[in-house]
């Protein structure tokens, strides 16, 4: 039978632009298996990953002292009572602005994300006039830890836990945030049911599972938001691992598989 | 240490209108917790029901050869090799078509659920002319399943598991479904942690958690699309029992809490 285990890694240290987090994962996962052997690495492991930790380690952070915000968002932030210098870094990291409103930049990101604020964030940043910024490339930053995870684990790349990193997002028509992949390594981000029949033997049609985006909203109901565990393990999750930079198969990605072209968007 | 635990119950037989789902799942949780006592019912426990039976059971399935498509139906099925008759019903189910292309309709129901088809669904209905409509009050649906699983577990109402049922919706921006709450009973839609302080004692704004969506996304992952384990018991959320029909409080509900005022979305 199937079953889906989701626990949380023990809490990290603070992190900071240069750590290794494949190392701090690593010994943090080590310690946990220490306790409970149960939970030493094994095949199928799935790594959730926060952005936050991971722009934190990559320097993805903007001191807001050093931020000229622009007349408009000086205006934006003053009406709705926000910091004009965060308004302002969003609207950078915005390529297309789509609504400003009730302090919110709703916004597309260079990655393509549709999100609130851009993804710039002021929580946990452990200062007051700090603020993360989504990491470059978040399908990169989880091949970087995956990699880093094998070699300090000692196993074989492919056979390294399959690595996402997530986010926050808000949606459309419904209130509450849940979490979503930004990258992935070692993992399809969707499953394609497609072609496939179901219990009474029909085709399915449309069923594209964005199985990474579940795993992220899996583990967050594992984390808790006000204590510093932002690495979670989720085991049973009925994957392939996939190839990484393979001859013939490009590495998964959530940007190339997930993000939306615009014209294919029958929801705007 | 908090860890989420997702497990199918049993598979249960083919629903038909009439049944007492209620019954039909406290046998199968009896007879998983016969093997595997960790697994009888306890406190905090949440059960997920796919939305397909909750539909079978209260009738809420339509014979196509009884419809008469209109015109318009006809025209779009013929374009995009749809069943006319099944494009009929996805409008009458539609309070408001938002767009209809490829294939495919999105409206918003009565319910005011945005989604592909207003959550007319053929698959997995036992036979090919049969479609499955959303349930008409998908909370109190969730809520009769609570208060039968009270009586036939003998546990007093407010003790009984908090029940989920569940459908899995598309999304603008990203490809793949996930699963998501249609209503609950016994358990907030959303976690409200607007003015808790986060790990740096900063006040965390704008953090309302969709947790019945991030929860059934979960069970999904324990679930399997072609077989037949329509309830998924997901053990460990941290979440605080709510009062049902209380004389101060309205009981949880996704259509009143998670469903958002057309004027409330930012993202549209």
């Amino acid at each position: 039978m199937p079953t889906i285990l989701a626990v949380p890694l023990p809490a990290l240290p603070e992190i900071t632009h240069g750590d290794d987090l494949a190392v701090l994962i690593a010994d943090a996962w080590g310690a946990m298996a220490n306790e409970q052997p149960d939970l030493a690495p094994k095949p199928g492991d799935v790594l959730v990953v926060t952005q936050k930790i991971v722009s934190k380690a990559e320097g993805c952070v903007v001191d807001l002292t050093t931020i000229e915000p622009r007349p408009e968002a000086v205006e934006f932030a003053k009406r709705w009572d926000r910091d004009a210098r965060q308004v302002e870094v969003v609207l950078r990291e915005s390529v297309d602005v789509l609504r400003m409103e009730r302090g919110i930049v709703i916004s597309r990101t260079k990655h393509g994300f549709v999100c609130a604020n851009a993804g710039v964030d002021a929580s946990n940043t452990g200062r007051g006039d700090l603020v993360t910024l989504l990491p470059d490339d978040p399908d990169a930053s989880a091949r970087r830890i995956r990699d880093g995870l094998a070699t300090r684990l000692n196993l074989a790349p492919d056979q390294a836990p399959a690595v996402i990193v997530s986010d926050s997002f808000g949606r459309p028509w419904r209130f509450g945030i849940v979490d979503v992949a930004l990258g992935v390594a070692g993992i399809a981000p969707l499953v394609d049911w497609r072609g496939r029949p179901d219990a009474d033997g029909r085709v399915m049609h449309s069923t594209v599972v964005a199985l990474a985006d579940e795993i992220c909203s899996a583990a967050e109901l594992a984390a808790s938001k006000t204590s510093r565990q932002p690495v979670v393990l989720v085991r049973g999750v009925d994957f392939e691992a996939t190839q990484e930079d393979g001859p013939e198969s490009a590495p998964p990605s959530v940007q190339r598989d997930v993000v939306m072209p615009l014209d294919m968007d029958l929801f705007k």
